[in-house]
């Protein structure tokens, strides 16, 4: 919310953080601490709470208020320690923060839990529980003559907006060649340049990782709309959340795999209506080389369980281009799936796509079975149907690139066509395109084969781990053999 | 690793880290810095590799040693600044570092990337790459006469190990009266304190809530194996999979809802051959006012998607005992799922639980249907029994404890005689027992309807929530009239 007023809505407006002493050994405070000061974020203040006791007992510092300053002030923040049951030193904190200063302040305040309240003052044992009636009498009395009537209101704070204009444009026209195989990661890069005029709120956060993920294509073109958030994933989907609550459309990007560190705060923030959207790249052991620690091969698991989620893996440039822009349209939490090697192009510029939608790419009356893929996979599908094609056997090919919500018509009408269903996939096998598949056909009594990785992964080339993990179009043709 | 050396082991080896610059950005570095001066780890050395260069240009800190010195040290290191490229200052440091200190030490190194390679040093752009062989030749040129024959061997560290003893004895019987209903992470709590005998490996480590994981329990009986890891879920992974590699058995527990803060570290876990077992507390609706922040509801879909994983969900004190016995035996991966509110006793203490089981709990020739639930859900599949059973219809119920690896065996014989499968779950619909349950099925052509969290959570009483997420005993009954 601070970096949207100070560099997007450039708003007076500033932003307030409570903080407790205990979540202070959190790391992602230490991010968000890190960039604020980076940032030079003058118009954020911290209110940190100091009163010693966590749930279960003592903090790591205790009331050692001088420890707090060294480390906070060492980030690059501005910090004033006071007591925080006195409010002259409250309100002389407050008047003094970010006077004259280019950095974020701190205020942190030595607080006593329970005070006033002679059998919780000070005491452990007492985190997040209820007083009953006798207790909360005693303790009311011990406040002093507490008036129980008195109502009122605390005014909110004005809501500043930015002026706005109507959208500067409308996006410009796909265009890839037919025979020029195209990462869909560079497609992401591409597809946020080419519709930003059409989406004037998008922004773009990415984690250090700019010139892999192609979000550098936006960046070069919109550097003002940029946010370098360095290799700190928390924060960046933090931020992302503040900047959906100011209107903002964020696009975050980082390796697919490092969504991982994040899932906290990627959890928390469907409690609070976003609109992000997440985009992953280096998806499955198709990124070959830079082995397992790289490989996003629990991304889809996590997106979809995320509530009312939208996930979209699409396998060549345009269909990718097109689903940045549903994404864009689409009001919540979109994940898309991009690839690191590059892919034939499938579609034609102005072939439609949309949320919760599929593709039939082969289809005859004669189909013995299904075969879904998405992204790396669907390719493999698409070279196992040629081969089998040619020894007579007939294969339906549907391209899964809306994971959720999934086209339980196409999927239904599939099944009940070709009686059996093989799912093929560069994840592992839990939560992904299979259990996906599976979940929508789960009333049909159709039987579904799952292909995905299983074995622990490698580094090799890519098309020696889709072997190796036995998802290729090798294995398709095996599966296929085994069900005739 | 530096923590087994000083508090279990006792033993004299020392633990070094290498970091890099850009990842000093990342949350965890600070979580793992400021236990490791709370536990005065004075065995620790981390060397900070301060090349200025990240994978896509500039650090935040960029050169400045002196702030990287401020910020380490007031997180209460030791920190000794040099040139890292020059040997004498190196060696100095080495011999410098720890030296009558009980703070952990932090050689700061300022290094140029890509050092004595004209067109490489300093310079962005060179990240991950490999060099084409003529580039090759002329960097090993300007590096000076290479001769690339030369070979050698480092000789590894003493791998010093404490000496052993047998285990200290046997566990004592688990003993629960059969009409007391208890919490099953109060029986975690207990099995920890038993089975600690037969376990002499075994340790405790919590994030800041043992009294609500019921940690505290082993705790109190053997203080000197329990590990306080504050707030910082990540670093409290890290340390588990540290401890596991020098022979341990930890066992980390924290609310189901906050592992996914510490999912990169679980899933970076599996890459080590670990030996770690994960208490999650607290899961579902089902913790009632609390409210969705501390529900775990995507918890059994993370842990799943690891490999190798096991996955177990007890319902009563009794199953639990023997599941975190089972737990303690297998060398792995394992995830135990509890429960915050107390669920009455249904197995006797002699009831034989294995990895891959489950429980036959009702079954009848003229059962119309299969129940599935496990935890709360399954004290719901009871109740639904009993009041369809007044009106003559007949449901087989399971409990499927184990979620992963899952019984096949008896959910296809289930499958078979019943004809319609019913899951329930106080979880997201992906990647949760619902899923498990299809991907088991997949290949048998049964219909399989799953009940889960599908609506946002809100905060209220535990029967209530589980009645607005129709996953009770009302939608289980309801789905069975659907059926009929």
């Amino acid at each position: 919310m601070a970096l949207n007023a100070k560099y997007l809505d450039k708003l007076p407006y500033r932003t307030y953080v409570l903080l407790g002493d205990s979540e202070m050994a959190e790391g992602s405070q230490w991010e968000a601490i890190q960039l604020a000061a980076h940032y030079k974020l003058n118009n954020l203040i911290g209110v940190l709470d100091v009163n010693r006791l966590g749930q279960r007992g003592e903090t790591m510092l205790g009331w050692d208020l001088n420890v707090y300053e060294k480390m906070i002030s060492s980030f690059g923040w501005k910090t004033i320690a006071i007591d925080g049951h006195s409010i002259p030193e409250i309100l002389a904190a407050y008047a003094e923060a970010l006077l004259g200063t280019d950095q974020p302040t701190m205020l942190i305040a030595k607080t006593i839990k329970g005070k006033g309240v002679s059998f919780i003052e000070n005491k452990n044992g007492w985190h997040g529980k209820a007083l009953k009636q006798e207790e909360c009498d005693r303790a009311l009395k011990e406040l002093g003559d507490v008036d129980k009537s008195v109502r009122g209101e605390i005014s909110l704070p004005e809501d500043l907006k930015p002026k706005e204009g109507p959208p500067k444009g409308v996006p410009k026209k796909i265009d890839y060649p037919a025979d020029k195989p195209v990462p869909t990661r560079k497609a992401y890069g591409n597809a946020l340049a080419r519709i930003f005029p059409q989406f004037p709120h998008l922004v773009s956060l990415d984690g250090e990782v700019s010139n892999s993920t192609y979000a550098e294509i936006f960046k070069e073109a919109y550097p003002d709309r940029f946010f370098e958030m360095y290799i700190a994933e928390q924060n960046m989907v933090g931020a992302a959340l503040g900047l959906s609550r100011r209107g903002k459309i964020p696009f975050v990007s980082t390796f697919a795999a490092f969504f991982t560190r994040a899932f906290d705060q990627i959890r928390m923030s469907q409690y609070s209506d976003p609109n992000i959207k997440f985009v992953g790249s280096h998806a499955g052991v198709s990124i070959g080389e830079d082995g397992p620690s790289q490989m996003g091969l629990e991304d889809i698991a996590i997106f979809r369980a995320i509530l009312n989620s939208v996930v979209l893996y699409p396998s060549d440039a345009v269909s990718t281009e097109k689903l940045v822009e549903e994404a864009a349209k689409h009001d919540g939490i979109v994940y898309i799936r991009t690839t690191r090697s590059e892919t034939p192009i499938l579609y034609r510029p102005d072939e439609p796509f949309k949320i919760g939608g599929s593709k039939v790419l082969r289809k005859s009356e004669g189909d013995i079975a299904t075969v879904i893929g998405a992204g790396v996979t669907l390719y493999e599908a698409l070279e196992a149907y040629e081969s089998l094609k040619k020894e007579g056997i007939l294969i339906r090919i549907i391209d899964l690139y809306s994971i959720k919500p999934v086209d339980e018509t196409t999927l239904r009408e599939a099944a009940s066509a070709t009686k059996s269903i093989i799912t093929v996939e560069d994840h592992y096998p839990e939560g992904g395109i299979g259990e996906a598949v599976k979940s929508a056909l789960a009333a049909s009594a159709v039987p579904i084969y799952s292909l995905s990785v299983t074995k622990k992964p490698k580094s090799g080339k890519p098309q020696e781990l889709l072997d190796y993990e036995e998802i290729s179009r090798k294995s398709i043709v095996s599966k296929i053999r085994e069900l005739i």
